[in-house]
């Protein structure tokens, strides 16, 4: 039994973990007749302020009438439970949290006003300390989108998502870092360029993200090998020992803003070049990065589409990144097909272990991806003459050094392991002979994902054919993975209702 | 016990009320391990469609992993519940929705393009069927605020919002309407210049809201003495039998996807002319008004700060009104201190009461705005000759007309009773003597809703003082009005915080 109420202090309620995932916004959960929802006028949707040993968190209220809690209960989401580091049955002080006066600037930005470094600051403030709601975050965000920030704004954005969190400061020399713009399912160059660098004495201490809305994030294919799941001085040592790492970003506070913003950037699905270049250089200047190389795949659906965004988007980064005293260069690449053959954790971890081993059969394209933005970032390091970057990089890859510096760096990550294998697979097969005249890289990740890629890392597609290639009737075009036979049904059913998702065409 | 899930068709589950509040949204709860969240892919956050009787309703999906829910139930808020007209146990059909194709057209507008009338119909008919998530409600909000909607757009805003819902529909003659932009407390003539206007032998079916941002809307104070919530052929009946009628618009479906946009509205708290003009139009062009006043309080804590905003948005709503077949006047109002004395439901229609049935010390201001109103609405619809309208107004008023009319109004509504009255009350004093040289709307608002206004009709503020008047130090500037110790105390506190709210200067 839980104590009456009145032995709690005023404002004061013991928590309960509901075990309810309401995504990352953080919910609470109050009866409508407890003493604070009465004394405090909590009404549903309030924002309320919980503290608890010096945390405190913003939620979302959601009023209970029935019989889930006890009046003397505050009942918390999964996002409020974990931000609160909390044990059940804690007492946690309940308040109007203090008003939101940054919410000025985010109206001024829906009105078309411009803002400054000061305004920026204070929103991107609030909003890596949680005090936004989710639609006060998707007015930013939208007010944002398009090309509503200049290049001023942008540079004051980033700088403030810099400013908001930690940031990794490395002894002397110079810090290479790489980033891909994304839209190109099976791109893990990273797992190969970091040992290639690290290999030809660079240093690289690669901070990687989950998968946002494609089927696998490099630290997604990079945990079935090895943990990514590293603190700052864990990343260091790693560092330190190897000249390497590939860490999930996300579990050190490098720009935290960008990871709640991110939140509503999923759903809305709303491109905006301004917040793209303030998400990956806040990232990198945070993560201690000196030079950066993007690498910017162009193609009908990948996420830049054609050469005039990528120059606009090229010269805002190299100018952002000028800004806040890190150098940037821009790798424009082939954007029209995934890379490698896998797509999802595991069999992108294939591919790259194929590679790495050189294996038969392992993905040229993604070797070859693999060795010229190497190339690029040792040129850019200064640890190759110009015109002699690939080389080197080809050689490092040849003569088995990446694959031994791949195996350290697994190693002192905590150890290297197998990826798991699908135990449900199934061939979707060519509905005509013909060639094979385009792939949709976002029909195909959106087949992935219904397998089960990023959540399922053993789940997701095996490409068996690529761009131009002649295919005959009812040969396999590609096979889906899946833990269960449900989810492979399910995949199968949307890859059949898109026949064209690899399109092909009857030869003349 | 329940069924096991194997009994259910496939993709059924057995619906469970929560009993959770989660305000408009419809939440949807389902355990995680469920075989539809297994054989769909849903996730938290997913969107998902819930299929009942031919009744269907998109939710946010919450995953729950706790002992809340039975592998074969799925839980939904009261929201959810409200729209399913569900019962208990009843089997729900939950599939992906179809794709939201008019989102597209939400990304156009966000990214600065102008929408047709083709795209407006599209996303209003999919926001007022309920496809819209909060986050998608608050980009398009978002992407709609300041100035971003031309004229064209608005016109075609307000006509979608129209053809979304219900349209009610009068016999031959004017059909006379008002409407009050707002941001002045008190501000309740719509009660006193319905019974006037019918009185003097015009038609005027009154459709009011509830508060939204304010402590109390007119349908709330109606509220207070008699029923608001008519259907259709109720309303039908109330006018035919008096020549008016005051209730609450939310009841019948004129404009329901007004009623949504408001729900992330209130929240974010972004005043867009375009909005506002499609809002107040689309509900007047539904409900079948001829004739429209708008009464448009000028003043520096009011909706409508300036002269120059005041005759743009009145340009606006003359222009889109006329687009709509509708005649629309708008009268400039002074907007710089509440109206009457009362803020909250029950002590606004104390004011309302007490002018109506000539009681002493009866606001006057609240009188001569209403007689202002229904004069200038008496020459509109013709029932009087330019420059009498006042006069005529005010002999209805003085007379008794305007009294007995009211109650026969409130009679057909369903009967007629007293407002009730607080148990707990707290005068805030002057601290210095001295003038009153400004009163705050916004902060008084907020005061009078810290008390528990709306929600509590008998909670808000009974203003003792005038803009101009000469005060002693400790005389009562107002009281508190609240049902309970906490709310009092609550509201007192920040009150206390905010002296200036009724802002008095020693006079020099």
């Amino acid at each position: 039994m839980t104590e009456p109420a009145t032995q709690l202090a005023p404002n004061t309620l013991r928590l309960k973990r509901m075990g309810i995932d309401s995504y990352q916004e953080p919910v609470l959960y109050m009866r409508r007749d407890c003493h604070v929802c009465q004394s405090e006028g909590f009404e549903a949707q309030s924002r309320v302020e919980l503290a608890l040993n010096g945390t405190r968190v913003v939620a979302t209220l959601n009023v209970v009438d029935e019989a889930f809690l006890d009046e003397s209960e505050a009942g918390v989401s999964e996002a409020a439970w974990r931000l609160l580091r909390a044990k059940e049955g804690d007492a946690v002080m309940l308040r109007h949290p203090p008003p939101l006066e940054s919410l000025g600037h985010v109206r001024a930005k829906v009105y078309g006003r411009r803002l400054t470094d000061a305004a920026f600051d204070a929103v991107i403030h609030d909003v890596a300390a949680g005090r936004y709601s989710d639609l006060q975050l998707a007015a930013f965000v939208t007010a944002c989108a398009g090309d509503r920030l200049d290049l001023e704004e942008t540079i004051a954005l980033t700088r403030a998502m810099v400013n908001a969190g930690e940031r990794m400061r490395w002894s002397e020399g110079r810090v290479m870092d790489k980033h891909s713009v994304g839209g190109l399912p099976g791109n893990r160059t990273t797992m190969l360029i970091v040992p290639i660098i690290a290999a030809c004495g660079l240093r690289m201490p690669k901070t990687s993200s989950r998968a946002i809305t494609s089927p696998a994030g490099t630290a997604d294919t990079m945990e079935t090998l090895a943990p990514v799941e590293l603190d700052v001085p864990q990343i260091r040592k790693v560092v330190e020992a190897t000249g390497g790492c590939i860490v999930w970003g996300g579990a050190v506070r490098l720009s935290p803003a960008d990871d709640v913003l991110i939140r509503v950037e999923r759903p809305l699905d709303l491109d905006s070049q301004g917040q793209l270049v303030a998400s990956v250089l806040s990232k990198k200047a945070a993560a201690g990065a000196t030079h950066v190389l993007i690498d910017m795949p162009i193609g009908p659906t990948a996420k830049v589409r054609s050469a005039q965004a990528a120059s606009l988007l090229s010269k805002q980064l190299t100018q952002v990144g000028e800004a806040l005293g890190l150098r940037v260069r821009v790798a424009h690449t082939d954007g029209s097909a995934p890379v490698g053959r896998g797509i999802g954790p595991s069999l992108e971890a294939r591919d790259v272990l194929a590679v790495l081993r050189h294996e038969a059969g392992a993905p040229a394209d993604l070797a070859h991806r693999a060795i010229q933005l190497a190339g690029d970032l040792l040129e850019f390091g200064e640890a190759a003459i110009k015109g002699q970057g690939a080389a080197l990089a080809a050689a490092a890859l040849d003569d088995g050094r990446a694959w031994r510096k791949f195996q350290e760096i697994c190693e002192a990550q905590g150890g290297m392991r197998e990826p798991p294998r699908a135990e449900h697979t199934l061939p979707i097969v060519a509905p005509r002979s013909g060639s094979v005249i385009s792939i949709d890289n976002r029909r195909l990740a959106r087949v992935a994902k219904l397998a089960g890629a990023p959540k399922t890392p053993c789940a997701g597609i095996d490409l068996h054919v690529q761009h131009g290639e002649f295919v005959e009737r009812g040969q396999p075009l590609f096979t889906l993975h899946a833990a269960s036979p449900g989810a492979l049904a399910y995949a199968a059913e949307y890859a059949r209702s898109q026949p064209d998702t690899i399109h092909v065409v009857e030869d003349a």
